[in-house]
């Protein structure tokens, strides 16, 4: 999508010189700023420490991730330990282990002195496809908000949580994707964007919808039940960091709660997501497992000071004790759709398998 | 309560000097600030400014700004002057609007002369009822407590959501008042706290929690639905800003997702509130204004700089959009009971009229 204007991908490989560059998340809004990868190490870290977030994102930086570690030692050995290193970054999406999996896959065959070039080539097409697809959820949900009844005239409300966007992914996102679609279509609509506590997802995805000039409004991540009451929104689209056989939806803390609150208000709640986030391992909700992300996150909060320098605070003392599970199940009764690359359908093993009858059924 | 082993109340009158303490809770929990309040003005600013705030704390610091304004000038022109200002601070909590119309009904009659005296007695009055009724509702709150079966062993779990304790009123609470009797009665109570944003006024409860010596854990408001599907939550009780006559119930914003998060894990979801939170005059919750308050609330963090110093933030840029609406409204139907000062009845108006008989019944 567009920065200032101008077509940008969140990640952006320099093949010749081994490297990538990705936006440090961490320091949007206030800052766009590039950082360079060079090492197996520094790619652990930018998903460790959520500089790169979004399941696509973390999938394809991982991809790269093992390409970069290749490209100094390209032994079995190595490839297996980076492959260790990066899987252990984040419990929750799947994306990562689907595209270490896939690296996996065609690299152990090779020869060590075949495998860097295979292995840049492997991530640059995990991340193109990547693209194709989340362009391609955009166009099948786009269909579906051309159906949607407005509650109130003159734009269509969609409700997000957290950021599923452009940031989240090489391109275009899962979320956003039919937003980014129906705002270049001409449909006029808006997005109430969730603060996302505690790491305030939420602004990024403001960020990226002003910069690509799509109308916004931020609220709390508490003010979603009273929008919904009061018809304030048409419907509701998240993104997905796993989706179990059965159709139950992992993901960001707090999107279970908006499930529940379109339920309650007859307001569709769709999930967009490529197949990378399908887990037919995972036969429901309750086996994906849950990140714990330290306390700090709740701890500390970042913004600009007087002086308009980036910077931190501390809101709560150290003694008092704080809970930080990073993701939520949504089961699948509450998903009105799921929003594919492949096209629509519902939040169940049978349709999950009729779009994708090449993955195996759940055992 | 207790504030570092010493019973306080939040609220001191020095009826000889006209005037009243309160403490600025928009500087805790970093700093424990005594405010004085010597003026009408003053008083209109502690509750619109929420130096004061919580519905049963509002209406006393309103009946002593009533009081406060009649010992310079008890004119009937300017009683209904003061009465207007307060009554405009603040537009959900109905306990501002009963606690100035208790005021009036005594005052108005009565000559100037005798104005101020009674005053002063009336809101005094108001004041010590609080603290009888919310004790009342902690021990008809313990009883409910008593019979609830533990999800898990060793700790009965309560979850709260903003602030509706001992500093929501002049001591007890509302929805902690149960939690504190339970705590002193013996019982093993462990609650989670919900940050509640935009305010963070989950960050009173647990300042306040912990000079009681109780257990409790922060989480943000997102986490409410995961541990209830987890089965860490035994009961959610809260306070109210208004009941109407149906038992619709609004109070502070996020409470409508955590009932509905009650529900669908059956859990049950108890409100506690006093007689001054009813309304019959509001047929229900579509009736009950809903306060938007500023942007600003939203765009700045705060807490303690690396110096230790209290500090603000601009965690958003200026030019991007906010919504803030500071309520939600619960229906009655996910209300599983009220619990007042005269007991614990359903949320519906058969049951408050059963409980309330001198209140009329809904027009």
């Amino acid at each position: 999508m567009n920065i200032n204007g101008t077509p940008t991908r969140t990640l952006r490989a320099h093949r010749e010189q081994r490297v990538i560059d990705i936006i440090d998340q961490t320091r949007l809004p206030h800052a766009l700023h590039w950082l360079r990868v060079a090492t197996l190490d520094d790619a652990a870290h930018a998903i460790r420490a959520m500089q790169v977030r979004g399941a696509p994102l973390i999938g394809a930086t991982a991809a790269y991730g093992l390409a970069i570690a290749l490209s100094s030692d390209a032994s079995s050995t190595h490839l297996a330990n980076a492959g260790e290193l990066l899987r252990s970054t984040r419990p929750t999406a799947i994306n990562l282990h689907w595209a270490l999996a896939r690296m996996e896959s065609v690299l152990q065959p090779l020869p060590a002195a075949q495998r860097c070039a295979a292995a840049w080539q492997e991530a640059s097409a995990i991340a193109e496809e990547d693209v194709l697809q989340n362009a391609a959820i955009g166009q099948h949900g786009l269909a579906l908000l051309r159906q949607i009844p407005h509650r109130q005239a003159g734009r269509l409300n969609i409700m997000t949580h957290c950021n599923a966007g452009w940031l989240a992914t090489v391109d275009w996102g899962t979320a956003l994707s039919p937003v980014y679609a129906a705002h270049d279509a001409g449909l006029a609509v808006h997005v109430w964007v969730s603060e996302t506590r505690p790491r305030n997802q939420g602004l990024l995805t403001a960020w990226e919808l002003a910069q690509h000039g799509v109308p916004h409004t931020l609220i709390a991540d508490n003010a979603a039940g009273i929008l919904l009451r009061q018809g304030q929104v048409d419907a509701v689209i998240v993104g997905a960091d796993r989706i179990a056989a059965n159709g139950d939806v992992a993901n960001k803390v707090g999107t279970y709660l908006k499930a529940l609150a379109c339920a309650d208000n007859d307001v569709p709640f769709y999930v967009a997501a490529p197949r990378s986030t399908l887990d037919f391992a995972c036969p429901d909700g309750a086996a994906i497992p849950i990140e714990e992300r330290e306390s700090d996150e709740f701890r500390r909060v970042h913004g600009l000071d007087a002086r308009g320098v980036p910077s931190a605070l501390q809101q709560l003392p150290e003694k008092e004790a704080v809970a930080n599970p990073a993701f939520d199940v949504t089961p699948a009764r509450l998903v009105n759709a799921i929003i594919t690359e492949r096209g629509i359908c519902s939040a169940s093993s049978r349709a999950l398998l009729a779009l994708y009858p090449e993955m195996s059924a759940p055992k």
